[in-house]
């Protein structure tokens, strides 16, 4: 079906669409779904995490599985180079490229550029995944694996619809441009770079960019337009230059877990509220043409809340938790590094520990000001402490929020596809988590963008036992 | 040395010792330690880490190999069945077995139990080891290596005293037994069981119980005769059925994060000041006589702060920094387990947390009245909290602190033998760790108990880079 949505997208940029052409296109796409889902399990099957350098042997691997797929199809590839990227260590290594890929051009169309991400989350079978999640693994219409939605089934569902066009012998109704990167779960390092170095050749064409890389709320399709951006920080607390027994010395030094856990500790109420000075009154006033967006929206509440094995959330109404969501800012503590954190126990202190966590921004929030904010305000609580240990704090991550205009053309044509293909208007979503892509995107090529997700909110995205249904993919 | 240290220990117990007898056992030690520690060596290697019941089948080949070297010297070994354990799973798992060993017996002579543990602390060469932590090497005369000085180095050397006493066709001038665990850095499991079991049987003709399980406090030979109980808490909040994206959930849902970091930061102070009420109020009050015990022991702060590379302790004094360690209980942060911990980022809401701290015991602190107030402290937070999280507070160690009588006739023996070894006179100490064994064997067999560390305070137990020195092996 999805390939049946690009297409239907594709198509209502250029001109209108008559039901009568589409059945061909149907049987078309239901009869190949199944070669679809292998070529999915081929790519599910490559490990491209890209949280730790020591596995972009296995990005690079499917950049070029990739770029030969693009190939296959007639397009035209650039493997761009990003730069290197300085590791703790003092050691520099060469990033993933970026896929710049084209289709030959016919100057009477609008141009489409089309981003995507071949890199995934870490995923452990011991995490919790009832299938290996990198076995493709197909249960009652669902296929189970790390990136089949976040975002190798789109990237690929996006090539199938080229490939439908050329297997029935139509011309594309819009030029089409790809951009596709291995770094996007890390902070997309040097892609705005390469963006800004290209946008005077490579994107001075383009007319419209499109993200595929998130999913509905619910189950009833939606556009995106806006999303949260984060600022991801470590908190680096050293002491001791060696780890210490905790019955010969505990009692007698400053223990770095205990500065550590007193300063996340200082950052979050257990009721949500961000206790850094200045956050919460960066954020945007609410409109109440804003607020009319979230009345329509399909939402279950007791779905989710079942689906996430939960009693309640932090608010009340669909409204506020949506909007705490997307439009607020949220502070998450991810957890710490240098600790002991295995199974079993051990009477250690730590000598040097990590703590990471991470804000999502909204509009007015800037991340530069941010970083000022939380450093000044845990310096000062560490300060309080006297600690003789070494605070060390670093932003790692510094992405701006994004949000688009309802009425550009993009997506007056989203909203008719989905209407098409699906019967029924899209609910109008903005997307908690961040592709801080989307936000570069229009500031660098000042282009329209928008974002096209598929798949429903239960696809566990980030998360144990990540799947896409056949029925969008 | 040590050989020789507890040789004399033995004569010194049956009887005064003249100096004329050393000559020939100083020259048999010495032109034999390079056998000693290749034998040291072959233990090193057996990964004995107890936390983990993965390896338990390495504790197990650690005690047989234990077992073939005391029937080597004549002796009968027990390998006596404690039980099993029941792991989170549900499963049920053989605990590994005890050591009991006898020599033949001199029923005119006095029977002395010796008390050691060849399980290990966890240890990984990237944690920071300089050498591969299970292959001994020797750097400038000392024995870097994983059980070297704890426990593997000074259970060796009591049978190699024993060795010693045979190859030089000596009698020896005590009956000696054995009881060897493997379980003892995770809380000595079924230990207590078996002792009080073999009460009546084993243990009815022990007259002194001896440890080698410490080290001294700094580079002056010590005998101790206190040790910190502990009891070990694990704090698991639970939230949601799977892990969580931080951007898609984040403002809206209970974190158990956030409500764990809120917990393990109620509990101490970076100031050390431990905050859950009725703790520091058990605390046995200092006596003048035991004050005076403070002032004469060898302890150089400037070299210790050197060592450890800090520039200061909580405290100022000697006195104050030993009395932390030794006779006021301590709070010390292990770790989280179920956060993010590796290297990288991960922008997660881990579902499931495990916070893991413990709290060193003193007299008169008693662990089952410490776990109460632990729980209703923690519990009490989190009610005011109100997260729909479920919290359990599990203490999955509870052992007691212990303190022996200083005029016993085995610590007067033990005086004498340092004296005429090291011609100095001990420090009497006390230990911050927990050898809940101590403790026990006070308790249940009403025996003497001694210990008689070797080894001094820089051979990082427990830490990174852990060795013995030749001299004291």
């Amino acid at each position: 079906m999805t390939k049946f949505l690009f297409y239907m997208f594709m198509m209502q940029m250029a001109c209108e669409v008559t039901p009568s052409v589409l059945d061909p296109l149907f049987q078309y796409i239901d009869g190949n779904q199944d070669k679809y889902v292998q070529r999915l399990k081929k790519w599910v099957a490559i490990e491209s995490e890209s949280s730790n350098s020591q596995s972009w042997k296995e990005v690079e691997k499917m950049l070029n599985v990739t770029a030969g797929q693009i190939r296959d199809l007639g397009g035209s590839v650039e493997l761009a180079s990003v730069g290197s990227q300085e590791m703790p260590s003092g050691e520099s290594i060469p990033l993933p490229p970026v896929i710049l890929a084209e289709f030959k051009k016919d100057p009477t169309k609008p141009t489409l550029c089309v981003y995507g991400h071949v890199d995934v989350q870490p995923a452990k079978k011991e995490d919790g995944w009832v299938t290996d999640p990198y076995n493709l693994t197909e249960v009652n219409g669902n296929l189970y694996g790390r990136g089949a939605t976040d975002n190798k089934g789109p990237v690929l569902a996006w090539l199938h619809a080229v490939e439908t066009y050329q297997a029935l012998k139509q011309e594309i109704p819009v030029n089409i441009k790809f951009i596709i990167e291995g770094m996007e779960e890390v902070g997309s390092d040097g892609l705005e770079t390469l963006i800004r170095q290209r946008n005077e050749s490579f994107f001075s064409d383009v007319d419209y960019i499109v993200i595929s890389d998130n999913v509905w709320v619910s189950r009833k399709p939606a556009l995106t337009y806006g999303t949260r951006g984060n600022c991801y920080f470590c908190v680096e607390v050293e002491g001791p230059k060696l780890d210490l027994h905790s019955g010969v010395f505990g009692g007698s030094v400053h223990e770095p877990m205990t500065d550590l856990i007193a300063l996340l500790g200082s950052l979050i109420e257990p009721s949500g509220r961000i206790l850094i000075p200045g956050i919460n009154e960066a954020v945007a006033s609410l409109t109440e043409e804003e607020k009319k967006l979230y009345k329509g929206i399909e939402f279950d509440l007791e779905e989710q809340k079942k689906d996430m094995g939960i009693p309640r959330f932090l608010h009340d109404s669909k409204e506020e938790i949506l909007m705490s969501r997307w439009r607020y800012p949220s502070l998450s503590i991810h957890g710490i590094e240098g600790d002991f954190s295995d199974p079993g126990l051990k009477t250690v202190i730590p000598r040097k520990v990590i703590g990471k966590f991470s804000i999502r921004q909204v509009p007015n929030m800037d991340p530069p000001v941010v970083e000022r904010q939380v450093k000044e305000y845990l310096q000062g609580i560490f300060d309080k402490h006297k600690s003789p240990n070494k605070l060390k704090i670093t932003m790692i991550v510094g992405a701006r929020p994004w949000v688009a205009d309802l009425m550009d053309p993009q997506y007056v044509a989203g909203r008719r596809a989905i209407k098409t293909v699906f019967r029924v208007d899209p609910d109008m979503i903005r997307e908690g988590s961040t592709i801080p892509i989307a936000q570069t995107f229009q500031e660098v090529t000042g282009k329209s963008v928008m974002m096209l997700p598929i798949g429903g909110n239960d696809d566990a995205e980030h998360s144990q036992n990540e799947k896409i249904s056949r029925f969008v993919f």
